[in-house]
């Protein structure tokens, strides 16, 4: 049976935007992984009419629904009323929760106000889902055929309480799990990765295959749905087997994270040493390498040359061909390279110059022109980019371009 | 006229949970900031009926209806067509658009797929909204007195979009101007700024004051309402002054958009060059400077000196102190602050050197342990910093304090 649920998250300062809808993401994360499919997430505020519209629309079209907030002490907590209500349900009060309250208030050393003892009411007849990270327990019931489970707010109790609470009652409504394999892609835009995949992703309704943009990249997921995730993988095999053959090297990984990830794990491979030099990106790629733990192993450091004078005194390259070739230049991009792989003592070298704008453009090197540079032993390499890009998007890419061409020349594929 | 808004979200990727709904928050703290009320956020999946039947709840219950997604070029994206539809309206191609589209894709070198031509057409009638930070334009039309705004969905783009063409679009529908002023906030925790300015924000209507927490830092807003720009800023100065008042020199800025902006200014101002040294940041502070254009006229450059060698090598710290000492210590982080100064040849020098964890610390000095020294002409100061958070916390907030101490330092404050 194939089940449709549906997400409140109820609380005002979700509506005055003083916090991101975190719940909602945890929630559907999960649910996707039980294989019950989301169609709507909505937000309501403390206001109980409001919250009815939004729990009658719900059961009409969902069979599981599910709450978050609202289940607190204070006057603005009325989801439980509210739902009770809703499904002509009365609320009973629990000693056993009353009980637990009040000595967790004793045990903490605060006086217990009475309105605290709200929690212990909950809508009759149901199953009462124990809150072992809050005060607030949730709860869950069954009325002619939908499923209302009812959970705490804060972040992190709703999260605790999904996985321990809300995700075993869930398990056992469902009879399949969804599995998905993350392909990431770089040096192709979206439009092209869809235009490439257009007839997998038309004619696929298990596993499905579908694009996302990401910052400066595409990702690619496949996902499935089946009775187990061992079978779930074996569907997934033959599509994801297509997807690389379809488009190629610009795929530079699949379930991994991010370019750095990739580039810091190839190194590590090949027991080779990084450094960079950065003028345009400033230190963006140093800090992107070193985002990921443990990138000390195989990336040596960088030097932010932001200025001409220490483009010289700390890397080695030479004044009169900053002078001669200007500072944005291949010759520098590839001396930036050579100087930082000497200075560092590092296998590989990069070197980053360009000009990210908004200002610093000329009729002959206009605003997004980059140079980046690689240097190893024997062996050097510069392109030319125009990111004709904001300022920051073209400082992004730059940086991932730069790692990019690591990962070609270490996996040996045709440096372009 | 009180307008009330609602916020309809459309990817199937929200409801799969890979990402959260921050476009709702920034949209909701903008709708709050122009005094506009919201009753209802509502995320639906890339499917033309249940976003219809989505859009047509909104136009009974709301005024303006807000959308966020579904504007790209590939076949998932459904919000123009399906709200046209809705409306009765026809899709109109904009010559001038494609040119635009066309012209960027020639720029950056890559050959244009013609789905992204989608982007071209928008309803007929319509206002639109160019998106100079991304390639799908947006649009706001009315029809019956119901205003529906498209927004695209990646989060830079429909947050500049929302600030820079929805905002201006929404504050002519309301016959009284919102105005703030933003005070930025360093060294002080939100709840100690609470607990500071309660008796204000309890008391106040007109202006409001309220802080909201930021990465690592924290502002305080105060917002007036009135029927001038003028009239609110009157309004608006004697609760600033107050506010400086209550906090003192935790204010590092007022309408300023970072400590790096600051920063900036004040070198800028007292004509003073920077470098900086940087292990545990590993570039962020070099990075998260050059964010800002023009940077390169104060700050000069930077050392990303990951690996003990390259201390020595490229700042002459000594072995024997980083052995002594250990490369986190006082003593390495006043030479590399020293070092800095001295190859890039500036008025300052910044060195950090800590532990980011998840490993390396050690019964001594555990994870979060960092020091930050500032180098000046015949001027040495190192301040040793508990920092017991996450590694990507422990970077940021690592790069907050040496930033501070530089604005400290410039404006003649104590040193702490």
């Amino acid at each position: 049976m194939n089940h449709v649920a549906e997400i409140i998250s109820v609380g005002t300062e979700l509506l005055l935007g003083n916090i991101a809808n975190t719940d909602a993401q945890t929630l559907s994360q999960g649910l996707s992984e039980l294989g019950i499919d989301v169609y709507f997430h909505t937000v309501v505020g403390d206001n109980p009419e409001r919250l009815k519209s939004a729990i009658a629309l719900a059961r009409e079209r969902s069979d599981i629904i599910i709450t978050t907030g609202g289940l607190g002490p204070t006057v603005d907590d009325l989801t439980k009323q509210t739902i009770a209500e809703c499904f002509g349900k009365k609320l009973e009060f629990h000693e056993d929760i009353a009980e637990k309250i009040e000595s967790y208030f004793q045990k903490i050393g605060r006086e217990m106000t009475k309105n605290n003892l709200q929690q212990a009411y909950l809508p009759e007849g149901c199953q009462v889902l124990e809150n072992s990270w809050g005060t607030a327990p949730g709860c869950a019931f069954e009325l002619e055929g939908k499923h209302v489970i009812m959970l705490p707010g804060p972040p992190s109790e709703c999260q605790a309480m999904f996985q321990n609470r809300a995700y075993p009652y869930l398990l056992k409504l469902s009879d399949s799990v969804i599995c998905s394999r993350s392909v990431r892609i770089f040096g192709m835009g979206e439009s092209a990765v869809e235009d490439l995949l257009s007839d997998m992703m038309k004619t696929m309704q298990n596993p499905t295959v579908a694009p996302y943009a990401k910052e400066g990249e595409v990702m690619v997921r496949i996902t499935a749905k089946a009775e187990t995730a061992c079978l779930a993988g074996t569907m997934i095999d033959p599509v994801l087997a297509r997807v690389r053959e379809i488009l190629g090297d610009v795929i530079y990984a699949v379930d991994v994270d991010s370019l750095e990830e990739t580039i810091l794990n190839l190194l590590s491979e090949n027991k080779k040493t990084l450094a960079v030099a950065e003028s345009c990106t400033g230190g963006m790629l140093s800090k992107r390498l070193t985002d990921i733990p443990g990138a000390s192993a195989v990336f040596l450091g960088g030097a932010v040359t932001y200025s001409n004078d220490s483009k010289n005194a700390v890397l080695g390259v030479p004044p009169d061909m900053i002078e001669g070739c200007g500072a944005v230049s291949e010759q520098v991009a590839r001396a930036m390279a050579a100087g930082t792989r000497r200075v560092f003592s590092s296998d590989l070298g990069l070197g980053i110059t360009g000009i990210a704008g908004p200002d610093g453009g000329s009729d002959e090197k206009s605003v997004g022109t980059v140079y980046i540079a690689l240097d190893s032993e024997g062996f050097t390499f510069c392109r030319k980019l125009n990111l004709g890009m904001s300022r920051a998007r073209t400082r992004i890419t730059a940086c991932n371009y730069a790692m990019d061409l690591v990962r070609r020349f270490l996996t040996g594929l045709e440096l372009e």
